[in-house]
This record gives structure tokens, sequence and C-alpha cells, in this order.
């Protein structure tokens, strides 16, 4: 359930707004800043130190195409999900050497091969900002007045950090407007692929077992971060316990939630129900069909779209729990009745219902906007008329061109000084394009153009130079030569003129529609983007007022800390234990036939008879997860690693919007199984001797 | 390729206008009385006899489930495609029992099970009774009013006709208004299963290979109509011969093309390009999503959902192919120049001008209403807001109640005397149940219903009563008791009364969704339908004036004759050959190392050194056929049986609304391997023997 985010630019991602905290359950994705102190201590007894959180936080590694991690020995041996790291595996693979099917195991540092467009960052500090950024927002400003002001404050703040730390700088928006965090990060752009194993065992069960649990997945890699080409030496890092999580036990989660909606107002909510879901949902589906479709003409065709199609069935069973979740009424009623507590209490005080009254107003008349904008701008700005990335290649070329004459302070944000070498690292990518999948793509997108803006627009009419969908779609394909990186250097090298000279059919169509794409960006920044911040910022006052400063900020991509127990469930009034234990896989494969995906590999059932079956495979806890905390280490009270996240069960999939402890669940790896596969599976010594597990 | 019907009654099928007749192509799907003899004589020297064309007439079978087959014994054995047959074979099926894996070969007689709802026609005779009808539609009178006179007549006729002479009557409309014709059928409801291969070859490569070409399917099944309980005694029936078609022989087709769209006019196809076709994509592709996501939970799943599957991924590449070629500017731009011919042509008549000419606005006026009703209608009356044959069932029962009690002429076409023996046949089918099937398939549909009608609309929130739509979903399908087939037959024996005290949650259901289901039907039927019919009636009425009477109407799911050449193509350069043989099949399998569903059933793998590898197996020709088709006997001019349509390749899928005779192909299995099959792999000499086929 790793976050594939469909918007590419983090920086873009609506945030929200916090929840009332509550001391009576586990609930909560907690900055590292503002940690759940008297929760964690009122409920388990425990409180961390200053140095614990500062140890957590520093070997906690975000992965930056969406999925989270942690370092785990001195010599920067990084721990992560298969499914995060399966990006990497297809692009390191050919016809000739798949590695999502055989699984990889480095033979030595020598053999480690490099990911080719992988960044990962590790959080070196916090600060508050707020004031800076508000202080630089005119009062009283317009949308568009407010926007580039806010704008070009953070754009300046994050290039003043990266000038005088070097590091990563972000300006992170958390409360949706009620707090700007500039967040310091240690990046490595130079990471190795050390161990995988099978994706047949890593995603065993496949789709069908995608958030559901129980489950029998060895979902798990290990990378390594190098530093001048050599592995990174880091002070920081987990130990790793081999006995894992007890029943019970007290465990922390420490990793990078994508996207929640929890404080969203209702009519926020609703846009997400009427909207924004079932639109982004019905292309989930149909790129689904179409990737599958493209898959089963031939087994090469399979292994080409196989990281493609796994991202878009895993958007889709996370979406449509996500869905369901809003159109029950009894789940919108409650959020209905939260809302109205909150109004009530504001409109009790003439001073916050003076200064925060009209808010949520505020957002419904941004979503008004918005509902006017909001296919236009999915369509040119996201741009998703145009799935192929071939396409978001040229768009970058032409805008970073454009873009680059500015100051820092006027640029988009994703081509400022500071998020510049992150775009290029992306950009100048040596990982394989494949034509017949690329054309497929885009064919089909092309198609969903025409659909929704319609035939007769005229922009539609130009993007399709009086073709078909499908003929214009392979000739874009075939006729550009983006798909070499030198091209691509070079034109961005040459800068503006490069392009307005270049006859590249990609670098064409993108400066086609770029002018009606800027537009709708703007719209969407400036209507909808900039008054819900204000408004959000608002709200998020309101709340520190009435329920203390004790709340945690809506996921956004950045470092968090939850926790809860290792703790089974009750479903259909049978109980479901906390634990799986390996033997299971064998039954579980026995009772679907051993047919795909429920097939071990080979290695798994030549080595049955070594493993003690009995030993704990996956886990529940009741730590507050979504997408994004994928890959994301569970630790003990030591700081051990004693799991892995890699899942949601089939409840979890409402935490979008709502925490339920009931039946609610992360499933994790246990360190315990992972630790019994390393050594007699795969005997991987080399790996189990850096995470200081001997024979 | 079999034609399913998303809209139940065939009655309510919108029907379209003739294409100008050219008889420089192979074009055409002609009505038994008014055959293309001229054509056929110039291109081929071959002059039709009415003996002739009335063996193969009362040769040919429709299968109301939505295919066509062919008499080809004394007793009654007809003949046709496997996946025309697949709905019968999976209600035959059970957990223990899957005659879509293992195929089915009955001892003799004696074992031949019948099927549980199916319906065979056989056509007698054909009447033209457009006077009768337009007589009966008082001069200028409103769409409400015109409707019901029409309805009225219509059903006059059929009543008349079926006292008269005990067979099904139905006043078909032809040129979407421009004909009515009284279709007088043999009809068949005691229908058993003879002899049927394994689903892996009969569907050979599965849907990646459906629409394609070169293909190695034997799809085919055998049935026998019955009569009082034996074997029907039939005077046509079609001569079988096991040399096949020949490379370049005149070949025919007889059989049931579904739908066609071929002169709709440009503002009808702008409505299926931008309305109709993108809605049903989208509700295609999420139920072959859902459909998928529930078979892969399981092996019995798989085996329930199998053929409701098909019936996705069939539709959905179906319309693809259509859509792509409504999106593409080429083809609109001819169908744009042909109707501007056309009304050119009008306008240079005073006499047609002032009859006709204002035709093609009414039509666009009937779309600007339909266009407001379109997402209505579907939800509600269609009615896709409940994705499960136990609300249909409901529907039926509660409309029988009601419709019953009015006089005959007044009724809605499909509970009228002469339609209600085949609406009972289904209601009352003893076919299988799965609750949860049933309970996934509704889940999605609700869903869908919250997606499209809003969660704030009354009648949603009646349907979903406070509940989730997963939640309703389940709630309905455990609750009600229609799964019983004693239930159903109680409740319309006990008509109003019963259906009034019944507390089954699905007829409430039913209850509760009807006044607004029939007020939307009505609109679409008065202000929509009636007046695109008398639209139509004129552009019918126009063309007859400037291209003459030897025009063939749109397709109608009623009895039609193609005719072509048995021959093959080119495609980017390369020839691809009339025929493949059955070596091939073979070849093909190992080029996707037998993998599902390239893999070969058992039987094929132990008998191929029996066979002789160069028998053809499948061959392509340019008869002009659609969906609905499959199933089709294709005949030589002796009218003996030298193949059967299963198929079309990917550029017949504009067939829709253009004939093209360049790439277009009709694909069909060849009788030479049909024969080769039953003798050498199955053994099945009763069949050999009653086809008239030795040793």
């Amino acid at each position: 359930m790793k976050f594939r985010p469909f918007v590419r630019n983090l920086a873009l991602l609506a945030a929200c707004l916090a929840a009332p905290f509550s001391t009576r359950s586990d609930e909560g994705m907690w900055l590292f800043n503002n940690p759940p102190v008297e929760a964690m201590k009122s409920r388990y007894g425990f409180e961390p130190s200053p140095a614990w959180l500062e140890h957590i936080q520093k070997s906690s590694v975000r992965f930056n195409n969406g999925g989270s991690g942690s370092l785990v020995s001195a010599d920067g041996l990084v721990f992560t999900n298969h499914h995060v790291a399966s990006d990497c595996l297809q692009k390191l693979s050919s016809a000739q050497r798949d590695y999502l099917k055989t699984g990889f195991s480095a033979g030595g540092r020598s053999e480690e091969p490099a990911c080719p467009d992988l960044e990962l960052n590790v959080l070196m500090s916090i600060e508050d900002v707020t004031g800076r950024v508000n202080a630089a927002v005119p009062a009283g400003a317009g949308g568009a007045e407010a926007e580039r002001a806010r704008r070009a404050i953070i754009n300046t703040i994050e290039k003043e950090s990266l000038d005088k730390t070097g590091l990563r700088s972000d300006v992170v928006t958390l409360y949706d407007g009620g707090r700007y965090h500039l967040y310091r990060y240690k990046k490595y752009t130079d990471v190795r692929l050390v161990f995988a194993p099978e994706k047949a065992i890593a995603f065993f069960g496949g789709d069908p077992d995608n958030f559901e649990y129980p489950r029998y997945d060895l979902d798990i890699t290990f990378f390594r971060a190098y530093e001048n080409g050599r592995p990174a030496k880091v002070e920081h890092f987990l130990k790793w316990n081999p006995q894992g999580a007890r029943e019970g036990e007290l465990i922390f989660v420490s990793g990078h939630p994508g996207r929640t909606d929890r404080l969203d107002t209702v009519n926020d909510l609703e846009f997400l129900r009427d909207v924004a879901n079932p639109l982004s949902l019905n292309v989930i589906r149909r790129r689904e069909v179409m990737a599958r479709a493209f898959s089963e003409r031939s087994m090469e065709n399979a292994r080409r779209a196989e990281d493609e199609l796994f991202s878009y069935q895993n958007s889709r069973k996370a979406r449509l729990g996500m869905l369901a979740g809003l159109q029950d009424p009894s789940i919108m009623n409650r959020k209905r009745t939260e809302e109205n507590q909150l109004r009530e209490a504001v409109r009790k005080s003439a001073e916050l219902q003076g200064s925060y009254g009209d808010a949520w107003d505020r957002v419904a008349a941004a979503n008004r906007v918005q509902k006017e904008i909001y296919g236009a701008h999915y369509l040119w700005e996201r741009p998703q008329a145009f799935n192929t990335q071939l396409f978001e290649i040229a768009r970058d070329l032409v805008r970073m061109a454009e873009e680059t004459r500015k100051p820092n302070a006027e640029r988009l944000r994703e081509y400022s000084e500071n998020a510049l070498p992150s775009l290029q690292q992306a950009l100048f990518s040596e990982a394989p394009v494949y034509d017949d999948l690329e054309a497929a793509k885009l064919a089909d997108s092309l198609g969903m153009m025409v659909e929704m803006a319609g035939a007769g627009d005229p922009l539609v009419k130009q993007v399709l130079a009086g073709k078909s969908p499908q003929e214009r779609a392979v000739e874009l394909i075939q006729g550009t030569r983006l798909k070499d990186v030198s091209v691509r250097k070079k034109l961005a090298a040459g800068g503006q003129a490069a392009i307005e000279a270049s006859d590249d059919p990609m670098i064409r169509l993108a400066r086609l529609v770029d002018p009606a794409a800027r537009k709708l960006r703007a719209a969407m920044e400036q209507k909808v983007e900039e008054p819900k911040r204000q408004a959000y910022a608002k709200l998020a006052a309101a709340r520190f007022a009435i329920y203390g400063t004790k709340v945690y900020p809506d996921a956004t991509f950045t470092l968090r800390l939850s926790f809860g127990q290792a703790k089974g469930y009750v479903e259909g009034g049978r109980r479901i234990p906390w634990t799986t234990r390996m033997g299971g896989a064998y039954q579980h494969a026995a009772e679907h036939q051993n047919r795909e995906p429920f097939q071990l590999p080979e290695s798994w059932t030549r080595n049955k008879d070594r493993l003690d079956l009995n030993t704990p495979f996956n886990f529940v806890s009741t730590a507050d997860i979504i997408g994004g905390n994928s890959g994301s280490p569970v630790v003990n009270r030591a700081g051990e690693v004693v799991g892995i996240i890699f899942d949601g069960n089939i409840y979890s999939l409402v935490l979008d919007f709502a925490y339920t402890e009931e039946r609610a669940r992360a499933v994790s790896v246990h360190s315990a199984g992972i630790t019994e596969a390393l050594r007699k599976i795969y005997d991987a010594r080399q790996v189990l001797s850096e995470l200081g597990v001997g024979k």
C-alpha cells in the first residue's frame, strides 16, 4: 500500500486539518517536534527522551518515489518494502534479467547496482517559520497577490537554508496553512540495490490479498546509500532485533504517511466523495484495464507493465475503500456532528466567531470554483491527458527553460533553486522507456481527453492534429527523441532558445498545451488553494484555541511518529490473531492450488524443511498509518527494529478521514520471520552479519 | 464477440438508418424479403432462388440470449458458438461439475441436459405492416399521444398474429421507423446440450486474442431443440460440408446482427461519442475490475463469475473499438460529408425539402432532451443502479402485476400478451444464483448510483436506507427470498395483491424505484424515441427517393443475409493469409509458454499426433457482420455449412457505423477443422454421424 502520488509535485498536495486529540486511543501521526508524550505516558507508561526521538528521526528514511524506510547499519544499509523498491527493481530489469521475478542478492558491495533515479531523504532538523511566512503576505491581499507573496517567501526561505546548510530545505505546510515548518534533509541520490526476494513471496497473494489480513508476505528489500562512490557512513541507525514484536507490546512507527483528510470540512469531504474520488477511480480503472490488456499480450509485455499495473491495482483498492467510507451515511453523519460541535464552540465566543466564523463558508466558496475548473486542471495541468513519462519530461524541459530565467522567488515551486536538483535527478534518469507501453498509455489518455474535454474543443483538436487518439499517440511516441537522455541534457543546457528551436513532437506538444495549463494552475492556486489555506489557518487557530495545541496535523508525506500495540481483532465474531506464522504461507498456497498469485517461489518450496514453521511472519498493530508509511520501521521501546510496515487491513482504508481502533490495523512483516527467511531460504549471510545477527 | 444487450428488452433497442447501397463492395446486412440479388449476380454471378433463400432462412436460429445458430440435422441439432452457449454451460455447472473447464459430450440423447432458460427462434414469415402501424398514429399527434397509439397498434397486431398462428409474433421497426415488419417465429424453449469442447480451446487466447486474427479457436457448441419432450423434427436444416470454405469462394452468412449505427445522423453519432459510449465504457470497465477482483479471491469465485467477466471483457473491447472510430476525425469527417450530400440532394427538391428537410434538426432536438435524462434513465430504468438479476426479477414481478391488469394494447411492450411467455421463461429460470457474486455486483452499482445521482438525492437516500452501498447490498441480497423460484411463481400468481403484501426487501426496493423509473421511461419513449422514429422515417423516405429501395436497414437483432469472399488482407505491409491451420494452435501456445489463456487443453496435447496439422482451422471473409452474428452459419452456394462466424478482426470494430472491405474481416471456424477435431480429438461419433460425416 505504498503511497503513489498522482500529483507528482509533493508541494502541491492538499494538506488538511488536525483532529481533536484523544488520549483514549492510539490515534495520531505525530510531528517529531510535538510528540504525544502524555498519551504514551498515560496509556503505556513510556516517556521518550529527546535523544530517543532524535535517534529514531535520524534513522528514518524517506523514499521520494513514495515510501518510507530506515537505516539499519553504520554503512548505510537501508531497509524498506519490496513494493517500495519495485520501481527501482523494474527499472534495473530487462527482458533477459527480471529482478522482480528472480529476486536479487549482491555477492558483495562491488556488485550492488545503482538505481537510476532514486532519492532518499533523512530529516535533520525542523524549524518553525510560520511567523516569517505569514508576515510576508500582506493582510487582506487577494488570492493572486497572496499566493504570489507566499510562494516568494517560501522559495526564498528554502534557498537561504540551502545556501547556508547545503541541505535540501523544504518549507512544509501543516494544518493546511496553520503552520509552516522548514524541514532540512540529508539527501542520498546514489542508492544501490543489496537484496530483494522474489516478488512471488514479497507480494504473495497479489491483488486479492492486498489490504487484507491474515497475510504471508516477505515484503522487504535492502538498499545501500552511497556518498562519493562509497557506502555512506551514518551516525544514526536502528539496531536489528531478531526476536521481533511480542503480542501486546508497545511499538512505534516512524515514517512518511502520504495524505489524510481527517479534519477536512464536510464540504471538502463531499468534494472528495462527489468529484475527486469518482473521477480518479474511473481513471485508475481504465488504466488498470488498459495495462492488463497490454500485459496479457505477451510475457515480455507483462514484465514491462508489471510495476505500472501493480500501482493502478493498489491505488484502486485504496481509493475504493476511501470512497466506500465517504459514501457511508453513518460516517458522514459523524463528520457532520464533529463539525457542528466545533462551529458551535466557535459561535459561543464572539471573539472566535469574529476571527474564524467564516472559515467553513470560505472553504465551500473555494470548492465552488474548484468544481468548475477541476476537470480541465486534471487534464491539462496534472496533466492526465498525457499519461506518458515522455510528456512529463517534455513539459519539465519546457517549463524549466522558462522558469529558470525568472528570479528564484517568482518561480513555480518545483523549479525553485531548492527543488531543481531533485527534479533533474528524475529528468535525466537512465531508466528504460518502452515505446509500446508508452503508446498504449498515451492512446488511452488521449481518448479520455476527447471524452472529458469534447471532440470539438479547440485545444483537443490541436493536440490530435486531425488524427485519432491511437494514431496520434503512436506518432508522438515514435517521433520523440526524448527517450535519449543525452537529448534531454542538450535541450536543458540549451535553455529557452533550444526549446523554441526544437522540432521534437513531444516538446512541441508540451509547448502547445502549456499556456492553457499554466492558466489553470494559476486559477487553482489563486482561487482555490490560497483561499483554502487562509480558511484552514483560521480553522486550525480555532481548534488550538478550543482543543489546545496537542493536535497533530493531517499527513503530508513528512516524517511522523505513530504508536500502538501488536494486537489482533475480531471480525464477524471470529478472533483474528495478532500474528501469522511462516507455515501459514504454505497452507495458503495449497488452498489456492498454488496458482498465481498464490504460487510460492521455488526457493521457498525447496527450503521448507529447514524453516521453523512456527516463526511469526506478518503481524498487526493499532499504529495509525496510511499509504506512504510503507517501509516504515516498527520499533520497540529500545528503538530496535521488530518489524516493517507494509500494508493496512481492509478496515484501515477509511483511516484517510477517521481513525478507528476497533478493527483497523497496520500490517507488518515480523523481524523474526525476516531473519529466518534471510538465514534459511536466502542464505544472506552478508546482510545478516551487517544487521548484527550471527549464526 | 457475441452480442450481449445491456438493454434487456430487445424491443427497446434503438434502430437506425440504411446506408446507400453500393454494388462495388460486399457491404450489407440484408433482409430476407429484400435480398441483394443484383449485387450477388453482378459481383459473383450467383442468383439465389426463392427456395434457396427460404431454406437458409428456416435453417437459421436466433439465440435469444444474444447470438445466432443453425439447424444442422433433421432431429433438431443446433450449431452455434461456444461463447454463445457459455451462458447455458455456466448455468449447468457447479463447484463439482464445471462444463466450461471440462467441456461436455452427451453419451446419448437421454443424457442431454436442458438449459434452464434458453429460447431459440426460427423465422417462419415476414409481413410488411407499415401502413397499418402508421395509419393508427394520428397525423400531427404529439410525442406522448403518438407513442401510445403506436405501441397500442403494435401490441394489437402481435396479439392478433399470435392468436391466429400460435407463433411468436414481433413487429420489428426497420430503418428506425421507415418500415414496420411482422416477424413470426417458431419458438423452442426446451433446448438441451449435446456437445461442447473445453473453454480453453473454444476461447484459446482469451481476452488478448479476442477480436484479433490470426486465431486458433474451436468456438463451437451443439445443442438440440426439443418439442414435447422429444427431439424436434425439422423440415429445414443445413447440410454439413466437411471440406469447408476455399480461398476466394463466395460465402453467405445468415444470422442476427445486433445493432449498427451506420446511417445515424452525425448528431446521433456525436451523442454516442460524447455521452453514451463513454458512460457505458466506464461502467463496463468498473464491472470488469469488480468481477476480476471477485474472481481472483478463489477458484470457486472464478468459476462463478467466469461468464460474467467474459461478457464485460468482450463488451469493453468491442466498445473501445467503436469509440476509437467515433473519436477518429477522419471517420467523422467522412460521415459529415455523406450527411451533407444527402441534405444537399434533399434541399435541391422543393418537395423533398418540404417533407423531409427538418428531419436532422428533429433528431438533434430529441438528443438535447436525451442528454438531460440519459443518466437518470440509465440508472433507474435500465436499471444500471441495480446490477443484480435479483433486482430484475423483482422489477419484472412488480411490473407484471401492474401491467397485466391493463388491456394488452396499453401495456409496456415486454408485458404484452406476445412477449409475456418469453419474459416468464427467464423469470422462472432455475439457473443458480450466487449470493456473494450478486452482492459484489450490487454493492458496486449502488456505489455508482451514489456517484452519478449524488448522495443527497432523495431517491438515493431512500434506496440506501441510511446504510453504505456495501452494507445495503449485502442486506438486500441476503434478505430477499426471490432466489427461490417457487417464491417467484407464488408472487406472480398472486398478482397485485401479493406484490403489495410482500415484505421481501427486493420487491420493496423495486416498488420504491418504479414510479421514478416509469416517468423516465415515458420521457425517453415520448420525447426522444418517438420523435426520432418520426424523423428517421423521413430520412428513410428521403433515401428511398434519392438512392432507390435497394437499401438495407441497420441491424436490429433480426435475421439478415450477408455475403462475401474467404479472403486475407494486408496489415502493416504484411500479407495475412485467409486461413490458419490446426498446427498453428500448438505454435501459438508455445510462443506464450503455454500459460493461460494460451494453454491448450489436455485433449489437444494428447491427440496432437493424430491430427492433420495442415487442416484449415479459422478463416476470414469479407462478409458484413457484427455482434449478434456470433454462431451464424457460413454457407456456400449449395447452402452447405462451410464454417461458423465467431468473431471479427480488430478492423471490424468500426463496422458499427461504417463498412470497409480493405482490412475489416469476419472470423470463422472452418468446418474442416471442426470435423477433424470432432473426429480425432473428441471421438464425437454420434455428432459426426448426425452431421452425415462417416468415418
